[in-house]
């Protein structure tokens, strides 16, 4: 009846219109969830945690993939490392905690124990020719990006990560994530497919419904001179003259600023820029000014706007000059996704002296949800029989990319 | 392991058997909800509102028929209009409020501004050569009949609903429905398969579990000479006697009462009759006197029984001198349908001085509940691979005319 | 995507590797728990409860068996008889309460009348030709085992149960289930498939988990000399002085005590076995000493220790000087399962004199929401794709027989 009914998924990726959203089946059907999961969420580099939520050996974090559970954690060699979350003796789910610390991993079933290394020290009551090496914990490939940890759940995880790391890392560094501090984490269940949350994050065209957000950021993100709205011509005034101001900055400390696009021409796409903020042009607050006292990392100013990395498949981050905020969007359903945030602040900042809680999180907090509606609803509108792929503007490039880079990944797979 | 795992639908629509209910994979399969839609509700004539409760120009209500969401609005020159409620930009729900009204039609999510009719009127930062004449709101069928809100999806919609809108009309039109006000709408959800609700709805061979209903409604309703149960012998011969007064009084004053049933011979399958009622006949209350004192439309007498109409697939109607009734089921989920009741009063009756709205509103409402679980317990026992179609008694002749008519609709829509 | 998305079911059938737990898909998909029902559920002897349960004439239970639902009750002869729960009219389920009482059987929907021996007794307004004899209620094989009640709904069910009762008959038979009183009956629905569920119950190898139990059960169970660990030693000496005591007390009253062990070499599959309790020796509760006054049956001694049977696929009992306990595991769903234990004492057993029901209810309460938390554990990890069958130890054998049963019972019925 529908048209995966009859049309294979393959059919529908080759004949993906450009410059259009995707069809109905990309985000309503199982077959496109399950594809998504094998294509995408189990063959490239997916952002789960940072390193400040496992600064002590065996301290550990699960999470889900699909139907991956994994198991992030420092090991005793204070090497970040992953494992399935799958008992190798019957199959049991070993940690079910979503965090905590653990000196051995103990699956509660029938006390087979782990190292932190993975490997199964003690499985009780076996016979003579048991090989306790044959039985370890199935790893994961685990990095950390300037205290960014991303997992990889493939074979060969794709190579380019490594050059992406490269060009990324002389951006974040200098914001000393890796020893930074976690101030709030924030679960939001979206009653929408992923694509579209992601779709949602990657253009300001619906920048209107933000209005907290837009006190500070500029609603010309994604805009060029060429298609301008008349009624931005002000703000974008404004952002040209304090995007000047932010360079020279930049220049002075030896700071990375320049944008780096390269969001559908590669596995690892990203893409990653220092930009002016708006007010007093430090933070995402209601007047732009620091909501915490203590700078994050080794900056030189206050007024450092806002550093944003965006990456495919499904994270992105940004890191002002007294905190980072960091996204990441996880299939649940066809119809629902986990979007997890992330603040951080800097290791000696205390809360109620240093910040206060619901200043640092309140813009982002109040766009999440914002944007969380706006995904509903587009789920509901394509869930119709008579949605059919409508254009992009040309604001809505970022988007564009995204279903680029989304196509040409699944491309790959089914090849 | 079910019949429909190896069975085809194609192959259960031919083999049905003529006089037995129908094979369990009708009723609980999500393979013939999905042909469902497409087949019956996606191809027929759907009632979906009343006239009364869209009285002003851009007042507008929502609506769902399978995974269709649709807008059914009055428009600027106070025409009933319907539309797909998917926005042709990258598909968002529109309108996402059950009613209200609005000036123009606004998608939420990029602000793409479309007319009463319909018309994309403003797509902001569009480049040059777009072109807003493609990108209207997707256009569905809408018609009123007397009032009653009828809309249609298919690109051509069964020619034969003119012919019986002409021929229902006459009965309808002395109620003025047009011009009635909504006392009251009540949206229950039974547990059972759509087709359950309507097989309910069409015998009288259950009505024992009526109490409240059977004050005024005969329980003869469905037999005939030739099988009636001696139990109901008093109750005909009651009807008989004031069946020939009414029949008088229309006579009297010109109103149509003859029966018409075309049930299962073409395409707009339809029953209308004006029945009398017991005790006072003039309304559905525990003693037959009207619910409301101001009469609802030109009647005559309060004591005219009540016009009833069926309509093939999923509504049914009862128009007393005080009030009407409308009843729509709308599928759900193979197990859930939600049934629309809604009550109609003259415009200028004021609650709580011409009327008791919990008065008004008993009888259906007990019998409707009552109903609902009959449908719970069939869905129930249909879901048994013990199950096996059973034979429908004589009175029972319009359910077989309902499955008739569904069973034709399919065959057509299959081949 | 997953296995199952390829393979077929007879193909994970085929190839099941001996010694280790069953692939992903027998748990988690819709294909095995269907199969499972048509295979194992609707072609065995299923323990469905227990005379006491139905002491008078007319007294009735319905249950699940996953989509049947069947009547079990006691006719008018006293006999015990099953029946499919479905009308023969329109197939509505006729009885919708979990037990009752009823001289006929009677739908709710249309007053069809059935006697309780499944003879159609009315239908109202039938057409002349109606044969009543042709729509009686589909019965089900129904047979009691000294006081314990299994149906098939198989037309030809396995034809060795016969023979299996022949031989649990004496060993149940002196504590006369028959006339037993329900002292308490509770449903607990764990989050795992129903085969989970049974390889839980089928090893003590996770037995550290049940501290309250492990009070009077021996921990060795399932272990050889071959295989004990050290640890279990002195708990196994003490076992084998009790037993000896065991023994001689059975040999003197004549009660049948040995190891009869035929888990994977027939349709019905069995185990049954009197076995030593620790401490006093006399009932599961923390002290070992019996929980009720009054003895359950002619008992030479209090200090009989369990009787313990075990039947494929899905229950088994412990029979104690003064209670017994039966559990069933019902599929729900491939990840949920409802699990049944009804608690047995004498006919004149009075609740608060002779025992105090939270007492009595105490050790396998418990026990059985402990086993929940692993099974749930258990059904969590094999659902990830990471997860592969692993090694059964060897004290886990009879997981393993089990299995091989289980799947022996597949290629049966898949042949």
């Amino acid at each position: 009846m529908t048209a995966l009914g009859t049309i294979e998924a393959s059919e529908l990726v080759a004949r993906r219109p450009v410059g259009h959203s995707l069809e109905a089946a990309f985000y309503t059907g199982r077959e496109f969830f399950d594809l998504d999961i094998a294509a995408i969420f189990a063959k490239h580099w997916i952002f789960v945690a940072t390193e400040a939520e496992l600064p002590e050996p065996g301290d550990y974090l699960t999470t889900t993939l699909g139907d991956y559970s994994i198991i992030v954690l420092r090991d005793d060699e204070e090497n970040i490392r992953s494992f399935h979350n799958v008992c190798r003796h019957r199959g049991a789910r070993i940690l079910d905690q979503q965090r905590g610390s653990v000196g051995n991993i103990v699956c509660g079933y029938h006390k087979w124990t782990y190292g932190t290394d993975g490997a199964l020290r003690h499985a009780p009551s076996q016979p003579p020719g048991f090989d306790p090496g044959c039985f370890g914990l199935k790893p994961v490939h685990a990095r950390s990006v300037a205290g960014l940890v991303f997992v990889c759940l493939a074979d060969e995880p794709p190579r380019d990560f490594a050059d992406v790391s490269a060009r990324i890392e002389p951006y974040l560094a200098p914001h000393r994530l890796r020893e930074a501090k976690v101030a709030a984490q924030v679960d939001l269940v979206e009653q929408g497919n992923w694509k579209l949350v992601m779709e949602n994050n990657r253009e300001c065209y619906h920048c209107d419904g933000h209005p907290e957000l837009l006190r500070t950021f500029f609603p010309t993100y994604g805009y060029t001179d060429a298609n301008l709205p008349a009624r931005l011509r002000p703000a974008h005034e404004r952002y040209l003259r304090v995007d000047a101001e932010l360079r020279a900055i930049c220049d002075d400390s030896g700071l990375p600023y320049r944008l780096i696009e390269e969001l559908d021409t590669r596995a690892t796409g990203f893409r990653i820029q220092r930009d002016p903020l708006d007010l007093a042009g430090e933070s995402f607050t209601a007047d732009g000014k620091a909501a915490c006292r203590r700078p994050l990392g080794d900056v030189p100013t206050p007024r450092l706007g806002h550093l944003s990395l965006h990456l495919q498949p499904n994270s992105w981050f940004h890191v002002v000059s007294d905190h980072a905020v960091t996204f990441s969007a996880l299939p649940i359903a066809p119809d629902r996704t986990l979007l997890r945030t992330t603040w951080l602040v800097a290791p000696d900042a205390v809360e109620g002296v240093d910040y206060d809680l619901e200043t640092l999180l309140k813009i982002w907090t109040a766009t999440n949800e914002q944007d969380a509606h706006l995904v509903a609803r587009a789920q509901q509108g394509i869930g119709s029989p008579a949605y059919e792929p409508g254009p992009y503007a040309p604001t809505e490039y970022q988007v564009e990319a995204f279903c680029n880079w989304y196509i040409g990944r699944l491309r790959e797979h089914l090849r």
